[in-house]
């Protein structure tokens, strides 16, 4: 049985507010929480689970306390979970510390403005981490990638991605020697630029795009090319065409 | 008022097997229903809208008779949307005339073998129509492009494109001429290849990828080299990769 105090705490932590005053996250499922025990950038804080999970899981399991590992049934994750139906198992782990000052020479990086949606954040994770891009810089405003939305949907790429919330203007000053590539609607045709080892690409905000005072902050301005009449690409494609095509492998 | 008769259609229309009796499908909310109303390749077959809607789009419905728009309010709109907020107007569309045999020479098309997602499927017909792709091709046990979730996500994309359903293989031995690439992970890296202007893109199931007799058909097997960690690519992401980087345009 959990004790009510747990479970208020897990129910807590669905707020952005909580996660961020106790530093933890929520993971659910058997994949993406074997993935984070396994990892060694992210910590865990304690696990919640049904008894034929744990005992499968044991050897994964040897980091923990005994008093950090709770036994519960599909009714109690029921009630501590985010999903329409509990999976077996709920972990709550420490966030992974970021590097606040990364070095971006020599590093194609991601650059978010006021993105919004958390299925666009954790699949530009996923490109991040399947192109080895070490850093995506957000905009305050930008999804949490701890919403519990985006850490599902990552599966275990937000332990191996640095994601740094900060304010984009001063992060662009302090890092002037980095060129900006903001995707615009009207920008030189990504596939006519010559490919870059360096730079930062900036991605706005789904329905505005990159807004002014960036703009004018940016080296250059890189447009996908319409062929046909989508009225828009998805924000979490676009990101992917512009790193496939523009950076260099 | 809505009737109870048009309540229940409507809801029916939730399902496939509804949708393909009567050859029509549902399409919710302002922005969608305004491209559908204005396409030429869709035909409305009705409209259910709140007052100020019908008032302010007076103009979008000269084609309906009277007796095909039905005003109603926020409760009649909750009882027939499959959304979690309805949004003003509700419309039922006949599905488009599919192209049975498409001459696809000189083209890039796609093909989908049990993809199952309706984001995705939503996802990859927008990239179709942003990049000019005149046909999808899908096994008949890949997503219905008529699910509404695809609907939402396509917003104007599904007038403009060709989804046709068919077997698989024998779409392929019937289009011998026009060379099939298959998305793998162990093919060649699709950065080496040199861009082609004909052939059949062809994209699996997001879990086990394209399957063995498809395989065979095919005449090559491309990859999007991973160059980080992550597990795997979003299904409509590499769709993306692979149309901006291996077509040319």
């Amino acid at each position: 049985m959990l004790s009510k105090k747990i479970v208020k705490y897990i129910q807590s932590l669905s707020h952005k507010k909580f996660r961020d005053e106790e530093d933890v996250f929520i993971a659910e499922g058997p994949k993406i929480v074997s993935e984070f025990l396994l990892s060694q950038n992210i910590q865990c804080n304690f696990i919640c689970a049904e008894k034929d999970w744990l005992f499968e899981n044991e050897p994964l399991l040897k980091g923990l306390e005994s008093q950090d590992i709770f036994e519960t049934d599909e009714d109690g994750l029921k009630s501590i979970s985010s999903q329409k139906s509990p999976n077996k198992v709920i972990g709550i782990f420490n966030k992974k510390p970021v590097v606040e000052n990364p070095d971006l020479s020599g590093k194609i990086s991601i650059m978010l403005d006021y993105l919004q949606d958390p299925g666009n954040m954790g699949t530009i994770i996923r490109i991040a981490d399947w192109f080895a891009i070490e850093n995506i810089i957000c905009s305050s405003n930008t999804v949490d990638c701890y919403n519990p939305k985006v850490v599902q949907s990552t599966v275990g790429s937000l332990a191996r991605v640095n994601i740094l919330y900060t304010d984009l203007r001063s992060f662009i000053l302090k890092n002037r020697n980095i060129n900006i590539y903001a995707t615009t609607l009207h920008g030189t045709p990504v596939f006519e630029m010559p490919k870059i080892k360096e730079g930062i690409i900036l991605i706005g905000n789904e329905a505005k795009g990159v807004l002014g005072e960036l703009l004018e902050l940016s080296s250059h301005q890189i447009t996908i090319p319409r062929y046909g009449h989508a009225e828009s690409l998805n924000a979490a494609v676009a990101t992917a065409i512009i790193i496939s095509t523009f950076t260099t492998r």
